[in-house]
């Protein structure tokens, strides 16, 4: 574990995010896997944060990937927790499951254990969306204990919906 | 805002906890409301915490307290956010919303922002619960900034959640 990924501050991306989402009137949901609601503490680290953070989903088990964000068993079963398509269902569920405009979702194998040799440990998908401009996702396999994969996966969740807002909005 | 609150590590509140539940079998549903998801992360923290944590819900708009943990309109009107029946009702919601046997709920003020006369910055509602044992209740005010009242918070809603654990299961 790299000691300046942990040191490096979160709140930045957190307070550039929600500047750039009150300026444009939006709201954010956030469907955390892996994270277990990391994003959304940085998020409402910030006070006023309430004018853009609308809602969470710590969808932690498949049942809950399921029933709080409506991914289709069949995904998580043709395909994994961690996988695109998962990834791509839970921001859907997000968007169509609560009153924000945009949301971002991550699944992920944080470690110690659940990792295989296709999926190994720090493997983690990310994905970011709208209603009418679509959902992005991504793949990042991070190097790190528990906490540093948990930690840039806050990062680069944050980060990411930043370039998706700068690219789109 | 006291260093030595903020410096208190929440993780040995987490494990203690999470021993007890795996040691009974339990499942755990969180509901935060000012807390914004940092109960969720210090319990995710832990790696194996999937065996007794089962998700959690970020309810930080009233709307996502009613469409999430089923908190009538009738009772925010009546008694506002930050509220016994409110914490109450938002316990009652994450266990029928949820495949967890047991659940807690924190709604506050974290400030700066949001006080009153009657109802501070650093107030918050507790409530703690299982299907069969019924609901307990408490509130605190804690004194201190934003992060010093949401860290006591956290502290509270895990420390009081072991406290009910050992006095009922």
């Amino acid at each position: 574990m790299s000691e300046s990924i942990l040191h490096e501050p979160l709140a930045p991306f957190a307070m550039r995010l929600g500047e750039r989402m009150r300026s444009r009137g939006l709201r954010l949901a956030t469907a955390e896997s892996c994270t277990g609601g990391w994003i959304a503490k940085v998020v409402t680290d910030i006070s006023g944060s309430s004018a853009w953070f609308e809602r969470g989903f710590v969808t932690y088990s498949n049942a809950a990937k399921q029933e709080m964000l409506g991914v289709r068993a069949a995904t998580l079963n043709a395909y994994g927790a961690v996988s695109e398509p998962v990834a791509r269902e839970m921001v859907a569920g997000a968007l169509a499951h609560s009153q924000a405009q945009v949301a971002l979702a991550v699944t992920g194998i944080a470690g110690p254990g659940g990792g295989s040799p296709e999926k190994p440990v720090g493997t983690v998908w990310f994905a970011w969306g709208q209603p009418d401009r679509g959902v992005v996702a991504r793949c990042h396999c991070f190097v790190g204990d528990r906490e540093a994969v948990r930690h840039q996966a806050v990062r680069i969740a944050l980060e990411g919906l930043l370039e998706h807002l700068q690219a789109h909005v």
